[in-house]
């Protein structure tokens, strides 16, 4: 089947790495030639794909985000919901919502350095949803 | 036909919900599970998947992308075409030109607070061009 | 066969149209409706469609990133790879990774005035890897 659910367990912000997710999704498929395309089904978490070597890196990027798009900006009018919510709500017009990734003798072409991430934005535990879809070939040299 | 034009009337900077003219789309292919993509044909004006409840989101989300991104910086040279059209430029690049949302049980597989928006970044009245692919089965059990 | 690399030689910080290659790879295809997707192998260089008139776009788009995304910002703990290389994870968190565009009559949908580009985050010379997906009907009449 082509479309299937990824939920995804996060514990407040930062970065939730779903590649081998992902990877184990697409060779359920058998698909060996095609795309598999992640969609978030929120508004106050994102995906991203970054560096998977040192850490360091989605800690600073994770700084210099919450610097950019503060909490309690007196510019918000929407802050019924928590003062992390309207800086989640920006950060995901910043960020992505949907990411394509091509499949090639069955895996999803990533770099050698790059991990697919969910970003949550939002500071409280809880469940997420990741709708991923998958297509291509199964035998595409014949 | 899965390649389709939605034209999108604008009257100046805001959000413009196409969520309905999609899900009609989709619907009227009468494909069950699939891949609808949305790509915009323009370089001031994205596309974003934002809240669709509080108006305030919408709202907060353009004064605060105003603001990171004014008019008449200084360090603009491209000022030929309008105060507002180096800035739309630039709000393009950190928002999306193009979207693919999973297709599940013949609908958008949208979270429930998701809507589809046109996020118009200049400030005159016009219309915009976005063009949806749409791929998948129409009888996936089959 | 649906996916394809393309090779992007870089020169330092900027813009590498690769739009006439992309075209060019959808027209080898033969298909006449479809989609392409661009996925770029990297996390300190993205994808980013934009003006391709005039060149003072670019340029100022340039700049201003470069001004939101400093060199040497105290904030970064991430600095052995160089003081380019934290500002350039960053840039890409912003831009795309990936970016689909329908085909419709053997070409690439896009507008008038839009680019492909390959946005190079680091300020060395080297090779940068795109892969290109490619689905669709040869035969959409039939």
């Amino acid at each position: 089947m082509p479309v299937k659910s990824l939920p995804v367990k996060v514990s407040g912000q930062g970065f939730y790495d779903v590649s081998q997710a992902a990877q184990a999704m697409v060779h359920d498929t058998g698909i060996l030639e095609g795309l598999c395309t992640l969609f978030i089904q929120h508004t106050s978490a994102s995906l991203v794909i970054q560096e998977n070597a040192d850490p360091a890196v989605r800690h600073d990027l994770q700084r210099w985000m919450n610097r950019l798009v503060p909490e309690n900006d007196r510019l918000y009018t929407h802050t019924t919901e928590g003062s992390d919510d309207m800086p989640a709500h920006i950060k995901c017009a910043l960020t992505a919502t949907s990411l394509s990734i091509p499949i090639l003798n069955g895996r999803l072409v990533l770099g050698i350095w790059q991990g697919i991430y969910l970003w949550e934005h939002r500071v409280h535990a809880g469940q997420r949803s990741i709708i991923v879809h998958i297509a291509g070939d199964v035998n595409p040299a014949l």
